[in-house]
């Protein structure tokens, strides 16, 4: 009885696996569906640049179905057909750089192809292998060798690859077919046409622009500072007296966190956006170096607060302890509230003058304000603390949090001089001068809390 | 006269303009022959790379040359040069990741390529062109929508490129070309031969594995640490002491900057690992998401430094002041030295445990040495600084250094039950398991500070 019930055990197991598999099966596909359809949400763009893709793929596939233009090219066509696949990329600057870096270093390899091959060709029938075979290898270690140096990698490394397969192709091709200038000539201007059809398509067709890319990712980046500072004094200074833990504005607060590894994508975007033409309100000359700039002092500045939030402040005896020093303990966060207060302001106005391109002078107060806390703070230590009887490690916490602070206000106003070099070079635009009034201010603050920059948001 | 003189003048300007030409040009050509020895010098794998290269394209190249050869694949031969050019990466991960992502995606894509030229072939002569552009467009627009998923694009994005690329081919051309079947076949063929040429020679002529570079170049980041933390403190805190401000050490006082940004260098090189087989010390399945994660802590750990090493402490005033309360500093301040010196200790040797791939359980001491010092100081500021009268603003750099220390001490914890965490994972071998004398220990630090580890550079 009791193996035959292990027996119905084991097979109602083995039937409940094989009920599960198409039940996980679904589960999987569902995950799919949910996956695409948020990074659908997420940015349209995606979507739009995949209908792109195809339409190009399917419009240079003409050249085989169009016998007019079948005669022209024959089984070259397919080069077109490659170079859209190949060239085409999210953004115009990148489709551009590749488009260009393919037809360039095809039209330099296959010059010096023909040459190769016509070089070859005259030391006579053995020796035209060899020398062909020799050629090919020195180039390709030169030019593999030269793909190392960074300011190439960062730029040309697309050109020098398809450099060394084109001069390959070519002078290796040659010594099988004679027709060396005609290969060398339709493989360039296939390459050429299938550029130009990315290329175009890629500009008029709803263009995602790396510049724009860069420029509303460095608004976002210190619009995500400003938001994770605002929550940091919400959570610690402001929590205990409001008995209100904001757990909801978590995703706030970790908002420096897409800052801290930012580098990598600003430098490819900023490298894109060198290729791009003019377009709206940046210049084919727009001072890209300068966002970098700033995206490096705004990792500077995520790195202050990530040891602000995620240090061992993140303790309860931040918010005051109940020794004879809580007084002290109370002047110092009073002096942090304002300070980060008004750098988060300031940071925040910094973000709104680089996506609006708009010189906005007040984000100067917030940081003379922020400075002007930083000094009371020091004022007042000095000439209070000495009478009474502090408890040190009970004020280490809050004294950390404000060192801490009074280098991100140091940081803030790093960031504000780069983006006024940046609106010096890039003509922005003067914006409202006169300074709000200190209670709008204060009202400002709290419609910021409530409605969390969405426009930007939406952009990026 | 004076207008001859200035004709003169605008000669003689112009000549040293055409003089200083060949002189710009000559400068250039000796800045990049010395640009070229400094990378050939600092990495000599990367030459060995380009000659590997130029190597592998000149043996395809025999399709051509050897006439047997060329009599069975013909004009397709071409494909291999291609895939070699295409898929070399300097890494044995990279390349073998190319290898297999271009024949899978060719092989899926070539069967379905041919399904879709049958299907549109029976569709009849006027509808067949219309069906195959609109088959092209669909899988060209879905494939490029799932090059977005990030976990596809982190190891599968190649692949996917060639899947559009030679679905595309074999069904565009079939309608010029009714042998389909024997395309494909060729294509695949010579491209499973250009791939298995490139991965021979990139796993048996001088190999680079991704996983060591992984490994050496996490274990060389917890070794920057260690030396940025032991140069903090000489130059900070003892510094005064000896008289000397060790401005040759700068360097060393500045690894900690290259772990700043090395999140995506450290993802790829994860995401190449995993493709390596076995070899070496790395197992097929060697635990790489552990190495994924001590390289995010000792980011976390870095930027702590960061604002340890970078922010207002950076003044004079943090060597003490002549205050009544530079007792109380020069108390933090030998915490600090003893917290910082052991956590220094113990990240060289969680460096070295992973560099030799052998557990180190002195690292444990260190730690909680560190953590010792943490506690003799808080308990240090809680019974004897409530008589004295201090000035806490002078307090205020040495409070914050010690706190931001505690944060690198509790870090340094997390780092270590990670690294122990792999040890665990990886079989590290057992280490020497009896702890050195404390004598020793100070002994070490000096010859540290003497020979910078240089076993882990030359290898890196």
């Amino acid at each position: 009885m009791a193996g035959n019930a292990k027996a119905e055990g084991g097979i109602g197991e083995a039937w409940e696996k094989v009920k599960g598999m198409p039940k996980s099966i679904m589960e999987k596909v569902m995950n799919i569906c949910v996956m695409t359809k948020e990074i659908a949400q997420d940015d349209p763009r995606k979507v739009i640049h995949s209908l792109k893709v195809g339409l190009s793929i399917s419009l240079v596939s003409l050249f085989y179905f169009y016998q007019p233009l079948y005669e022209n090219f024959g089984l070259s066509a397919m080069w077109a057909v490659m170079t859209v696949v190949v060239v085409f990329e999210f953004t115009v600057g990148a489709t551009l750089g590749k488009g260009l870096n393919r037809t360039l270093a095809t039209l330099t390899a296959g010059a010096l192809g023909v040459g190769a091959h016509y070089l070859a060709s005259l030391a006579g029938e053995t020796a035209e292998p060899i020398l062909i075979g020799f050629f090919v290898f020195l180039q390709a270690a030169i030019v593999s060798f030269i793909r190392f140096f960074p300011k190439m990698k960062a730029r040309y490394d697309y050109g020098l690859l398809i450099f060394i397969l084109t001069f390959s192709l070519i002078s290796v091709s040659g010594f099988r077919d004679d027709e060396v200038l005609e290969m060398a000539h339709k493989r360039l201007s296939t390459i050429v046409i299938g550029g130009t059809a990315c290329v175009m398509i890629s500009i008029f067709v709803c263009p995602v622009w790396a510049g724009e890319e860069l420029h509303y990712s460095i608004a976002l980046n210190l619009d995500n500072l400003a938001h994770s500072l605002q929550e940091f004094i919400n959570k610690h200074f402001k929590a205990s007296e409001e008995g209100d833990s904001n757990k909801d504005n978590k995703s706030f607060m970790e908002g420096y966190k897409s800052v801290l590894n930012s580098k990598s994508s600003e430098d490819s975007l900023a490298n894109f956006a060198r290729w791009e033409p003019g377009h709206g309100k940046f210049k084919f000359r727009h001072p890209w170096d300068q966002y970098l700039k700033i995206g490096a002092l705004s990792r500077q500045c995520a790195y202050r607060i990530e040891a602000l939030i995620n240090g061992h402040l993140n303790t309860p005896h931040i918010q005051g302890s109940s020794t004879a020093s809580s007084e002290i303990v109370g002047t110092i966060e009073e002096a942090c509230i304002e300070m980060s207060g008004e750098s988060s302001k300031a940071l925040k106005e910094l973000g709104l003058s680089i996506k609006n391109m708009m010189s906005l002078p007040s984000s100067n107060n917030h940081i003379s304000e922020s400075k002007a806390a930083s000094k009371r703070l020091k004022a007042l230590l000095q000439s209070s603390l000495k009478e009474q009887d502090t408890d040190l490690l009970s004020l280490i916490p809050a004294a950390t949090a404000a060192s801490l602070l009074i280098d991100i206000v140091d940081c803030v106003q790093e960031i504000a001089d780069s983006v006024n070099n940046l609106a010096a070079l890039a003509d922005f635009e003067e914006g409202d001068k006169s300074p709000k009034p200190p209670s709008s201010q204060s009202q400002a603050l709290h419609c910021e809390c409530a409605e969390p920059v969405p426009k930007i948001d939406s952009i990026v």
